[in-house]
């Protein structure tokens, strides 16, 4: 991609009311837009590091066994009813009336797929059952001032799963658990498995992926004897006593919610005809990564004072070239050349091929972009390439097939 | 895919109050579920054409130049209000009030794309700029009773473009036109390129992409001296005279809008300093194509009495494979055998694997769900696969490799 196509270019300031290093980062550096208080714009940068951290949640999920499907986000009223949650969610649940008829935005899907269950699964052959999609979520946050770590809208990974026996369930569970934690960790986060309340999912206890950070919201303890760290919200006053104890500032990345079959199942009918020929309640489940949310974990996690600093992983481009045009005749041209080359070799490159703008802005845009590589080609580099990577300070001369090779 | 696997499997009956062929199908086949009257859930094998079509669109579009991004659901009122079309579009819209804020619902985006065009473009030299995202859109749809083809809930591929005269506008209008006759002709479709009225969008002329189709809402006249067809909305008495005049039944699979200036970037300052120093507002076009749409009307265009006939561009797999399991032994495993071989070469396949489901089922199944090429491995087939095209009645018993050659 030429830079000087790319849409928007970098700003020089994020608007004043931006106090979240995720969000001023991501605004100057052009990934995104703020359309309103927790709104935004996933431009053409944001968008591909989105879709790469998709791209790794998808082949995960598809490894489990999961299959990819699209539920809607605009709700009957009824639907809520069933389960209790049109009144218990009410505060988080933009809820409208059009027309006499009253809907809800999703904010979650555990109701959509239980009414998927009860109407497609018969018997415990159809189990068990796991489906997940990617899309919008809406909730009415009053405080949105996190970036794009708290918003009114945003993009969420939701996967559900169906079982025959508790023992199924429990155990596909842990299989979803360990996949997250793959997850997490190919995109650059050592998260931390964390036992916490269930709010108005469950009265369960549920576990939450803890990414530790100094600017999270959250707090989460961990000690010696424990298997998993525990949230404040389920500190019993033992607890708080126990030997090594330590408290960890952290970003919730991703949570996972083990329902059994109460909450949902008996309430909505959600019954499969086992091989015994009993009607039973399917063993239920559900699972949240949120991908714009962990896109601002990322840049909250590995930054400095002049911008991102992208885990290879999610980087929007592999390769940062900057072509620094000066009137020596020739330059524009290799650097032309060399974006040409890497490109043919199906290496994603970003080529900031602007005449008008000068090095230091070009240097600068660059590690505000924060792509792994950047590579120089000016009058001083001769016949050669300056190599950098953009959490180390050192450069070298190389040529294009130790370029090649590097990458 | 394992067909014992997939959720869900067929039905054998449409709800009641489905009418149109392509909500009967979709859902018989195990393509979409109803949530309710105009929304539907996309399932597995529903989700994969989507994803087919979505990824021709997205190539198509690449090729223009256009740059992927995603924007969001809920909108201020406020930036409604700038352009008059809170009122204007007060009967589509569905629009709300949460905490004293008033929300809209996404039908369209030219707002909040203007919105990002004042904020990033400041000169000439930031245009052109062709921007497009894959997203939900709703509409307060009173009558919703064509199936996928007219949802309050519906996926969206919107496309904006702004240009620097008037002359580029429309250089990049008729590109795109082109670019959409090739999505529609890829995913077998011969659209008709049509004029229309600008609806809640514009006043000026438009352009729809009508799919000739007996079951159309849309009637479109076609004459022997014009270049386009036109819809019946700007026929004059004079066109109602034309010689060779024509009405054809139609379903409106895309729509471009060219708007000037003055509807959008005037009245929202879509500005940008010109080569000689002036401010001017930018030219201005949307494009929408909608891929559940198109997905409806390929039903309604490509179906028989059995099921759907998929073209093979957007079948949810290229292959169905069934295996007749038998008491012979050896045939389980041998139908294995070719699933394992076919899927190892690349090749989808959906696998009929069931063994508590007799051949008439599965026949019936494999012709609803409307898969390109039908095998068959039975204790007929020996060495040999039955092959037959869903298009076709003609069977054949082939080799492997035969199979892999016509594949």
């Amino acid at each position: 991609m030429r830079y000087s196509k790319l849409f928007p270019k970098t700003l020089k300031e994020a608007p004043h009311d931006e106090v979240a290093i995720n969000a001023k980062y991501l605004m100057r550096g052009g990934f995104i837009d703020k359309l309103m208080a927790g709104s935004y714009t996933l431009l053409p940068l944001g968008w591909r590091v989105i879709e790469n951290i998709n791209t790794i949640i998808r082949e995960e999920m598809n490894a489990t066994g999961a299959q990819e499907v699209l539920m809607p986000l605009l709700h009957p009223k009824d639907i809520w009813n069933e389960t209790g949650r049109w009144d218990e969610a009410k505060d988080v649940m933009y809820q409208f009336e059009k027309n006499e008829k009253h809907f809800a935005l999703s904010f979650t899907h555990e109701e959509i797929v239980m009414d998927l269950i009860r109407k497609h699964v018969t018997s415990y052959k159809d189990l068990p059952l796991a489906i997940y999609h990617f899309s919008t979520k809406f909730r009415n946050e009053l405080r949105a001032k996190s970036g794009i770590l708290r918003g009114r809208e945003f993009m969420m990974k939701d996967l559900y799963s169906a079982h025959a026996t508790e023992e199924d369930l429990m155990k596909y569970y842990w299989e979803v658990a360990d996949a997250y934690l793959r997850v997490f960790k190919r995109v650059g986060i050592d998260a931390i498995i964390t036992e916490a309340s269930g709010g108005v999912f469950t009265k369960e206890h549920t576990h939450e992926f803890q990414a530790p950070c100094e600017v999270g919201e959250d707090t989460i303890y961990i000690a010696d004897s424990w298997k998993h760290a525990k949230n404040d919200e389920v500190m019993t006053d033992g607890d708080r006593t126990a030997p090594g104890l330590k408290a960890i500032k952290s970003i919730e990345v991703g949570n996972i919610f083990p329902f059994g079959t109460a909450k949902y199942a008996e309430k909505m009918g959600g019954m499969f005809t086992d091989k015994d020929g009993q009607r039973k309640p399917v063993w239920f489940a559900s699972y949240g990564i949120g991908p714009t949310r962990v896109m601002g974990t990322l840049v909250e996690l590995f930054h400095d004072d002049r911008g991102i600093i992208w885990p290879e992983s999610v980087a929007p481009y592999q390769v940062h070239l900057i072509g620094i045009m000066s009137n020596e005749s020739g330059i524009k041209e290799k650097a032309d050349k060399v974006y040409e080359l890497l490109t043919a070799e199906g290496i994603e490159v970003l080529y900031d091929d602007r005449e008008d703008v000068g090095p230091g802005q070009k240097f600068a845009d660059c590690d505000l972009i924060g792509i792994p590589v950047r590579l120089v080609v000016s009058a001083k580099t001769g016949e050669q390439v300056e190599w950098k990577k953009r959490k180390e300070e050192k450069t070298e001369l190389l040529s294009i097939p130790q370029i090649l090779e590097k990458l």
